[in-house]
């Protein structure tokens, strides 16, 4: 049963690219949405890493405070401008993340009908509300290796959920993943996960421990989401035609790239990028492959979450979340 | 007629890599093709700028001195190893490029059998010799660019023999090309064979008017032998779901890549190395497309010659060439 919509929301507005600390709770019209597009009623909305980064106006995207926060949730979609996606969405649990407005940290959204994935019953809307930003690039990111016929993986950024993600999901296709953390608690994260190949890039020898690895297990993708000078060792440890994608930027340093590994060895730099990437599926792919995400997501790609917060306590949950990431994610439920 | 094949030959050694003075013509053994591999009798071999590079120590190939230098030749193939390519190559006039071992500017040279393509009967021996390196790879990288459906291209080192061919391809298909050179009398001379786009790398403004030409004519692939900034700007300047495919290394800089173009607009960057490029293609894709290619040979794709030497004056030349290289193409002629 959909309720009234009603006239106004509230939302947690970012002034200013000064952090968590231009975060505001402010009353604002609930938009209409255009054609293509969909009103959400938000159920849970959840606080990620690259949302940290663009309260810091690190994420570098095109968004300009002041905005409504907050890349990701889910929630009933309960109006919907012309088209056609919009009216089989009308109704429907969904997982969503933010278009180019506003976004999830508030009690509705517009966001592109094709920006949606519609929740099956038994997954919660807490489970929806951490589906699409880590498990779902997870999942892509392992098939897309798979596609590329690769043997073994690399990876930066190993401990965060995407990470740990990646390689509960190589454990069970016994896909060998060379997992780079930056601190030893990271390592020992992972190795208490069973996790085989773990390597500090901050220690004395990384990068002939990378090139030697990665030789031995004949790796020839590699999902990056550090940047800066990691991202030229792995594109030159890879074996011959390896590929390197970049899925984040956690670092500020842009990479020196050794382009004579492209002349010569045949391998290539790419990058993925959720909501690029979801625009280019069909809505059967995206489908199919959120039915196989769904699955897994109690098991092989479960969030742990922290807290729950509604609106008004949730600029503390965030501050919090910022200094304590690996205890798990923040959500809000603004409803 | 395939005359008698002697024991020793003349040829060029590169001592080390101190260019054009580390030279010296040596007699030693003619070798003998192994299992894959033919010798050829060099008819003639040219001298291109990679050559230079690699005299110079600057092309960072596995190639070590003392070696044969030279990367490119015809010649007649005289005696093959075992497998079918070769017996198909065996009396045949060939397009060569060298393999790993000694190259072309000797009386006889061993190659893989997949590095030669056989020459039509109009194709004199001197146009073989310069049919690989240069028209191969301009036919080759258009070819890419078109299978990306681009609309318009990007290319650096315009004004080089590849640049002006890949302008010339492109004049006939009406795909407009933004030529990057770093020397005005480079844009004269593209200027003056019809050119309309022209950039100066070393020109105040370049990076903005290379984004805006790129925007307007919605240019998504680049041909990069340049490395080091310019590439970095290209990646930059080129629409979304753009391709930046390196294909040489002029400038010894290494580029910083701004990884957010990979990211959130869906760019690569890859590369094209001809001996890789040869090796993955099947003998029936070589023989169409160098049909084409020799089609187009004394028009389109033309280079121009400044010179034939035997090996024992062409020391000389080639330090001539090293200075000169806009003047044409030097031939060795060692038989």
């Amino acid at each position: 049963m959909t309720t009234a919509i009603p006239k106004m929301m509230k939302a947690l507005q970012l002034n200013n690219f000064d952090g968590t600390a231009a975060l505001e709770l402010v009353e604002k019209p609930v938009p209409q949405p255009q054609a293509g597009e969909v009103l959400i009623k938000i159920s849970a909305a959840s606080v990620n890493p690259s949302d940290l980064a663009f309260l810091n106006g690190d994420y570098k995207s095109q968004k300009k405070p002041p905005i409504v926060a907050g890349f990701e949730g889910s929630g009933e979609v309960v109006a919907v401008g012309a088209g056609l996606l919009g009216r089989y969405l009308l109704g429907k649990r969904v997982a969503c993340v933010a278009a180019d407005g506003d976004g999830t940290w508030a009690q509705y959204m517009i966001t592109k009908s094709n920006l949606c994935l519609p929740l099956q019953k038994q997954i919660t809307d807490e489970q929806g509300a951490a589906l699409l930003i880590n498990p779902f690039t997870a999942y892509v990111l392992v098939s897309l290796a798979e596609k590329a016929h690769a043997k073994a993986l690399v990876q930066t950024a190993a401990a965060s959920q995407v990470g740990r993600m990646v390689e509960r999901l190589c454990q069970h296709k016994e896909l060998p993943v060379i997992n780079i953390v930056r601190r030893d608690e990271q390592a020992q994260l992972l190795r208490d996960m069973g996790a085989r190949h773990i390597l500090n890039s901050s220690a004395d020898g990384f990068e002939g421990q990378l090139s030697s690895l990665c030789q031995q297990l004949q790796a020839s993708y590699a999902f990056c989401a550090v940047g800066g000078r990691v991202t030229g060792q792995i594109l030159k440890a890879l074996i011959d035609g390896g590929t390197v994608n970049i899925y984040g930027l956690l670092s500020e340093e842009l990479p020196v790239i050794d382009t004579l590994q492209l002349l010569f060895n045949g391998k290539q730099m790419i990058g993925f990028w959720l909501p690029v990437w979801f625009a280019q599926q069909n809505i059967l792919t995206l489908l199919r492959i959120g039915f196989k995400v769904q699955k897994l997501l109690s098991s092989t790609l479960a969030s742990t979450i922290q807290g729950r917060y509604a609106l008004p306590q949730a600029i503390e949950a965030i501050k919090h979340y910022a200094a304590n990431m690996t205890e798990g994610k923040v959500l809000i439920t603004p409803n």
